[in-house]
């Protein structure tokens, strides 16, 4: 294994122990960006020379005995709407190009105290919506990585840094991963704070992470935790995520397989996967129909995504109209049409699905389901279908996508567990759990 | 002083004493109502028996030696749209005829804990908005108590219970207290929980108290304080309000004095009160004139009501179109018109007015300004003007009325002091420090 390969916690091992640097990991990763970059397209910016400062002065702190975080040495990359300190953040608009803030977005300054290596900035769809950015898919050029996090989740894919910070309103984290192949997981709202990201819909926006092990996961998102008033959520206390993940469950997890609404949309890969994966798992795993109401979730999720779009993007609108996209336009006016009491209703649903999901997780660790209806499609145009995450970002609950199945054109398809709101540390567990199953099973 | 007229504060410390029982106060209050309550009207229910039984019960436990609340024995009236096991709670609306809760409001049952004798339902208006109810003004039958706490405001006036709840959407616990010349103490918002509580606009809906003094009124509010992150509206920590309310200020407190939007509606009596406060307080006092964007807080608060009152009285819509008032509909379908982007575009005025009040309480204790454009008015057709009020409690910063000032026509005007917000300990003291200072002047 090369050294970009590495995962988080394997680097870390082997920083902490000095049979490695962060320099020599930095570099390596910087190289293979070098390599992969052309192809993959997954950052806005990157300065070897910022990167390589970095990792010196976290070396220097090592050898001189300083506090070490724990993210001490590792690259991380950043989705273009978090805002970064002297380097460029401008939110996968042209309309913000050249905007260079001048303080971190919270979780960017946890990531430093955490130790972490600032790696650059990585590619967002405008405004986080559905325009696509430059990024292709690692595993066929030809496809799209998904979107909105497009860079963060190809950059992990690509073997450019093992971890990445990314958002969802929508299924901005757990489609491009699964699409990409890799490990996404969106916690529960208001375990990472957002100030100092672009507002999309305040409502749905959550902090989420890239990485190709559910411990790497863990890992960051346990740094990302915090507790704070500020961030227009209900703050969530920190659980410990990494201890939890690595330890063995007391018995073993059962799983509800849910057919989500949409669920006619996957394709025969993903239904064909799942049969599999359910008479695996045997009596672990029971289908569970969602009670009707839950039919009209991505309609709710719709609503409210678009009425507040409406709101937090009316600046761009007026700064320049003509250089959104069709897409984004459409959204804004849609949502600019909506009723405050419709709205309003709408939002009420939320408390409802998180009671309804009571039912299921009183008998099951972790709802099962695909992370999207199929492979990621061969189209650049379009950053696939968020369907099947939508629902969980709007019920706030914890989504993690794992990279265990395959379609017949050999791309990664993204096995979504989803987990009781506040109980990450479990879902994280279950999702280790199951990724072990799975690969001893194959 | 016969016993009716006993503060909550004197009555405590008389039945710790001995000096009095329970069962005593409670037939000595429901003598005072039997007296005033065919001119004053304040109540909605209240059942003797069902007041004696509790006054009994608890006099038992006293004698038994069983633990003892913070308002042991005394009588509370409560406002007919915060739910009341047992008793008919019909949120002032005929569409509610008949409706008996079978649980209690959080807050009810908080009092229920500290020992207090739910003495019966006071008069709302129609969905705690303004049409009125049945009751007259205490002082003169001709006039408006003021509303919406109508009942609970006019109850703590003529002595029929030493304290009393309501709830201040705009202006609906400091005008009724101001015009029936009691004290009214809105709290920060989220201080006391709206479980149970009927909701008129979540972002606004606040509980406050009535009392015939600060202690009083501080002592039944830390009674309610409670951390509940189910209320709905972000939890406070439940500060030491009576210790603080009856403790010297480490130096004489400084004023504020501020002429708030529609300044122009103070009548004479209201803005000569005033000269003559700041005057008598010299140095203490210095006017402060609000920044611009004050301007526009009424307008704001009342898009945020009417919106959010037009999505949680749909129901009532259609239920019963033809049974609610003319005020009441024009308010709602007012709001059913509002779009979602504007109402969300003047949430984002809470955190500006906040930051902005931040700079007078830096450099003042309390700001001081009417709480009403003056006496209560000779109308029994309306409850008078909630323009002093409406802006603070969108603001959500905590309020307190003091009956310091006289009209020409003998009537009360209330004295409104304004804190920053979760800083309600210190604004009681601060108005008590004012009530002790007055009351020494004249």
């Amino acid at each position: 294994m090369t050294m970009f390969e590495l995962s988080a916690t394997e680097a870390i091992e082997k920083m902490r122990g000095g049979a490695i640097t962060c320099a020599e990991l930095t570099d390596a990763c910087l190289e293979r960006i070098e390599e992969r970059e052309e192809a993959v397209q997954a950052w806005t910016f990157l300065d070897a020379d910022v990167v390589r400062a970095q990792a010196k002065a976290l070396d220097e702190n090592r050898a001189a005995g300083r506090p070490i975080g724990p993210l001490h040495g590792l690259p991380v990359g950043i989705k273009d709407i978090i805002d970064t300190k002297g380097m460029p953040t401008e939110n996968g608009t042209v309309l913000d190009a050249g905007r260079v803030p001048n303080t971190d977005a919270v979780l960017v300054s946890q990531l430093r105290s955490a130790g972490a290596v600032i790696m650059g900035k990585t590619v967002a769809t405008e405004l986080a919506y559905f325009a696509p950015g430059k990024t292709h898919n690692p595993h066929d050029p030809a496809r799209t990585p998904g979107g909105s996090s497009s860079g963060s989740a190809a950059a992990v894919a690509a073997g450019m840094v093992p971890l990445a910070v990314g958002t969802q309103t929508a299924g901005s984290v757990i489609r491009p991963a699964a699409f990409c192949g890799i490990v996404g997981f969106k916690p529960s709202r208001g375990l990472i704070s957002r100030r100092g990201v672009l507002c999309q819909a305040h409502t749905l926006d959550t902090i989420g992470v890239f990485a190709r092990s559910v411990p790497d996961a863990a890992m960051i998102a346990e740094a990302l935790a915090a507790f704070d008033p500020q961030n227009g959520q209900t703050p969530r206390p920190t659980p410990p995520l990494l201890a939890t993940a690595e330890s063995e469950a007391p018995v073993p997890p059962s799983f509800a397989f849910v057919k989500q609404p949409a669920w006619d949309r996957a394709d025969a890969d993903t239904s064909d996967g799942f049969a599999e994966i359910v008479e695996l798992l045997g009596e672990q795993c029971d289908e569970f129909p969602l009670p009707a109401p839950f039919d009209q979730a991505l309609e709710i999720h719709h609503l409210i995504q678009v009425a507040e779009l409406a709101k937090h993007f009316s600046g761009y609108v007026r700064k320049g109209r003509d250089q959104l996209s069709e897409k984004m336009l459409g959204a804004i006016d849609e949502g600019a049409g909506i009723l405050a009491s419709d709205y309003l209703a709408a939002l009420d649903w939320i408390g409802v699905y998180n009671a309804g999901l009571d039912e299921i997780f009183d008998r099951y660790d972790a709802i099962i389901t695909p992370a999207a209806p199929g492979e990621a499609p061969a189209d650049l145009t379009t950053t696939g279908d968020p369907a099947f995450c939508s629902m969980w970002t709007l019920i706030g609950v914890p989504a993690v996508t794992l990279p265990l199945l395959q379609s017949a054109n050999n791309m990664p398809l993204g096995v979504q567990l989803i987990g009781r709101a506040g109980d990450d540390a479990r879902l994280l567990r279950t999702a280790r759990w199951l990724a072990l199953k799975l690969s001893q099973a194959t």
